[in-house]
C-alpha cells in the first residue's frame, strides 16, 4: 500500500463542505468515489481540513493509502478524469507512510475576496462577497493588528464541535486592496469552526465604522460571541494553503506556481 | 426629452447576445424592460455594438431617450433596480440631443481571457477559455505584430451580415500573461462579425506552434476564412471599452475606475 498525498482546488458552492455526510454531496466523497470507479476499491481520503458548503479551496490536501501501478503522474491525471467538473488535483505525490493530512499540519492560509463595486457585480457573488459600502482600510489593519499572535478565539468561533482549548495563533493577517476588490489573506496554526469568516464580518464592521479597532482586545477577552460581527458568506472564503513541516509536492512535475502555463 | 447614455457590465453567459431577437433573452431587451417597469413605458435602447451569445460586457454602451424627473444619479440607481442580476449599469448620463452610441464610436477595446492551468479550472469555463497545452508567447507576439495597422480582415471574420468593406484599424494587441492566465487586449476602429475570437483562435494556433507568425500577412492577403485559426470561444470574451471623441463618464460621482471602493 502506497501512501499518497494530493493538492486539490474546488468550486465550494457544488458541493456541502468537505465532509463526507448522507445524502448531501461533498467534496471527500467526490475524490472518493473518483478514486473507487478508478481503482475498483473503496479508497477513504483523509483532508487537511474541513471546508464548509460554500467554502472554495485552491490547495486543500488529502491523503490516502492505494494500490496501483500507476506512477504519481499517472494517478494525478486518471484521477481528474474520474474527478467532477468542480474538483481539480492539481499535484499529487507518493510520501512517507506516517504522512496524515490533517494531524501533521502545522498551519493553513486562507484568502477572504469582497468586490467593492458600488452596483452588485454582474459576474455573480459565487466567488466572492459583495460589499457596496466605503470601507476604512486604515481602520481594518489597526483592528487586523490586534488578531495577530496567539489568543483564545472563542469571541471569533461558532460554537461548533466543542475542542480542549480555543487558542489559536494568528501568524499574518494583511488586508490587500486591488482595484475593486478587498482581500483578506490570513495565516495560523488552526482556525476554530467558522473563525476566518467571523474575522473577515467583523473586519468589515470595523471598516464601515460601526466598530472601533481598539475595542478588539477587550471583544477577545470577554470571550462572546455575540460580540463579534457577523458571520462573512462562504463563497468569499478560499482555503489557499495548507502548511506542513516537511516540503510538500516540490517535486511534481509541475508546482502549483511553478508551471510556466505561457512561455514568456 | 433627455438623451441619455449608460455603460453596462453584463454576464453574456445569461443572454443571447446584445440584440433583441423574438423568442430569446438578449441584453438590450433586458435593459428596455428595466427601463419600461421604471418609466412605465417603452423606451428604445441603441448599444454601441452588438456582442454575441455568451460575449460578456464590462463596458458595453447604449444610449436611448426619455422623459423622466429623476436626475442621473437617481435614474441610474432606480435602472440598476429594475435590471436582472446579470446586468449591471455603472455609469449614467444625460448627453447632447445628437449623441448616438453607437455611430459615434471611433473605437472599441476587447479582452479575450484564456486560463492556462495544466488541469481545467475548476471555478468552471463560463468567464474564460481555457487552453492546458504550453503556448510560444514571443511566436504569439510576432504574428500579433503583423494584425496592428489598417487591413482587409476578411480571412479572420466569418460572414455574417454584409458590409461594405471589410477594411478595419487594429491600433493595439497586446498578449499579457499573468501567473496561470493569458490576456489578449485588442483595440480597433471597429471589428467585423467574430472577428475578435478569429485572431484569439488563430494566435493560439500560433502559440501551439500549428501556425508559424510569419505567414499572417499572406493569411490576411488571401482574404479566405478556412485559412485562419478557429473561434475561440464566446465565454472568453469581454467588451471592456467603447472609445468616443468626446469624453464620457467623467463627471458621474464615481467613474469605472475612479470610484475608491476602499480607502487605502
Amino acid at each position: 500500500m502506497r501512501n499518497v498525498r494530493v493538492r486539490l482546488a474546488y468550486d465550494g458552492s457544488e458541493f456541502y463542505g468537505w465532509q463526507r455526510q448522507e445524502g448531501f454531496v461533498s467534496v471527500q466523497e467526490a475524490v472518493e468515489e473518483a478514486l473507487e470507479s478508478l481503482l475498483g476499491v473503496h479508497v477513504t481520503v483523509h483532508g487537511a481540513g474541513r471546508t464548509d458548503t460554500g467554502v472554495h479551496a485552491l490547495g486543500q490536501v488529502a491523503s490516502f493509502h492505494v494500490e496501483t501501478r500507476l506512477d504519481d503522474n499517472c494517478l494525478l491525471f486518471a484521477l481528474n478524469a474520474h474527478l467532477p467538473q468542480a474538483v481539480v488535483a492539481t499535484d499529487l505525490e507518493t510520501c512517507g507512510d506516517a504522512f496524515q493530512a490533517q494531524i501533521d499540519a502545522r498551519g493553513k492560509r486562507y484568502l477572504y475576496l469582497w468586490r467593492t463595486t458600488r452596483f452588485r457585480p454582474p459576474f455573480g457573488t459565487r466567488f466572492c462577497a459583495w460589499v457596496p459600502d466605503p470601507l476604512d482600510l486604515p481602520l481594518m489593519r489597526r483592528a487586523a493588528a490586534h488578531l495577530v499572535g496567539e489568543h483564545d478565539f472563542t469571541t471569533l468561533a461558532n460554537a461548533g464541535s466543542p475542542r480542549n482549548s480555543n487558542v489559536r495563533r494568528i501568524t499574518a493577517l494583511r488586508l490587500i486592496p486591488k482595484r475593486e476588490s478587498l482581500g483578506m489573506i490570513v495565516a495560523g496554526n488552526g482556525f476554530l469552526y467558522k473563525m476566518v469568516r467571523t474575522i473577515a464580518g467583523t473586519l468589515l464592521e470595523v471598516g464601515r465604522g460601526k466598530l472601533s479597532p481598539d475595542v478588539v482586545p477587550e471583544l477577545l477577552a470577554s470571550c462572546d460571541r455575540s460580540r463579534a460581527g457577523p458571520t462573512a458568506p462562504a463563497s468569499g472564503l478560499y482555503l489557499v494553503r495548507v502548511l506542513y513541516h516537511e516540503s510538500c509536492f516540490q517535486h511534481t512535475t509541475f508546482g502549483p506556481r511553478g508551471r510556466p502555463g505561457v512561455f514568456s
